[in-house]
């Protein structure tokens, strides 16, 4: 891809990730280096205590920061890597994970999340703080979303 | 809890997780200081070329440290945080992810995971690695898996 | 310590790092959950290209999250772990390391930090960004910094 | 450099770096895919309390997993990015770090590195353990060690 992809492209490759499908993730936000994730708090994600769990709030801090990496023209985003550091139980109405892209480089970006709780009043709670490093993989079949 | 907790015990805990029924994780080795998690690999934990989710990748590795950290009697062990770097992309048979506490502290311990790609034969390849910090917190409820 | 330590107590704990001052490193800025260090760039620091090492900007890195979580009264700060992604080569006059608690816990403090190189004439240059978690100990002495 | 790099080599390349020079690092094992340094705990390494920095363990971690990742013939190697969790304060005679190459890809590395104060009589305990990623630049002047 050698335009700028825009957000009803990178909605098309989020509904093209069958695990995002599965968890009900939606692409609300996406361009200039940033890109919004977000889906809906339901039972099946949840862990033993009725949190949303650990995994799930992961999955989304990595895939809203591949995604961030994928706002600029070339090629296509692969997670290299990420750290992520949770600081409050997460429920709510839904998960939001912004993500932006804090340096783009030629082979490498790297990119900060912030997860947070949304209650039913819009009230965002941060849940968890992630930072990521995303590699640039030719368009050939071979990687990892 | 002020036995040891053994793998029956640690079992019914997985399936206590909503999240980790929906993926269909097994926890098939858990007991000094280490915890083997395995999950299938299903058309719907894959992301858009095929491969298994990134996302899923974290989870069962941040499940699996938590699990080798719980595997000491005392008070529940919740992710503080973790890093995770890919190596290969995932597929094959199933998923294997294999923790071990490196220090087991009052406060916190420090764990290690590989997580394989298993292929129809039971051959390893290596996909990911992770290191993480998992906190232990009363058996009041309010916590993270 | 009960009290909120101020910028001068900060600075003798500074000072009291046999570390610290062989690199030369200065508190600028302490309290409501941010510091700043900053520490001139001389021969000394380099790697084998002539920018300042990793490690260097590492320890600042470490160094300024710990103070940062040290801003509110409580417990002295020990760092339990953190993540650096380097995102440019470091030079210039100075190496500046801004670090800001994200979630102050009980037991944990959350905390990220932006390190800048900055020129003769001040103009910063993002260089590195780290996440960290700083533990809180008792009083007693077997910590770190 | 086209050939495999040698202990001798490797060794040139550490006395390049004032910095590992300024804390007087000895790369004592290098070769296959893994590295190690180590360094003696000196008062000027140390932080208020008596023990060896959190910088000065995680500038060790960093510098071995670099070399470590350089054992191979190729591009010099350069740091992404580290992880490192601090499992024990650091004392003794000296500081020991290694590392070796968990994976080597075209143009990654990922590292693990384990970090042991070594006392008096030859006796290692376990510091802090690292998990880190290295790219590869073309021999121009421009990196990082």
């Amino acid at each position: 891809m050698n335009d700028t992809p825009d957000l009803a492209f990178a909605q098309k490759i989020l509904a093209a990730q069958p695990f995002s499908v599965l968890l009900g993730t939606r692409l609300t936000a996406f361009g200039a280096g940033a890109a919004t994730l977000e889906l809906d708090d339901r039972a099946e994600l949840r862990q033993q205590y009725g949190y949303v769990h650990g995994g799930v709030i992961a999955y989304v801090a990595e895939n809203a920061m591949a995604f961030a990496a994928g706002t600029e023209p070339g090629d296509r985003p692969l997670t290299a890597g990420f750290t992520i550091d949770y600081v409050r139980p997460a429920g709510g109405a839904l998960l939001r994970a912004r993500a932006r892209v804090v340096r783009h480089g030629r082979a490498l970006a790297v990119c900060r999340c912030d997860v947070a709780s949304v209650g039913g009043d819009g009230t965002e709670t941060l849940c968890a703080v992630a930072q990521g490093t995303i590699s640039f993989a030719p368009p050939a079949g071979s990687g990892r979303a």
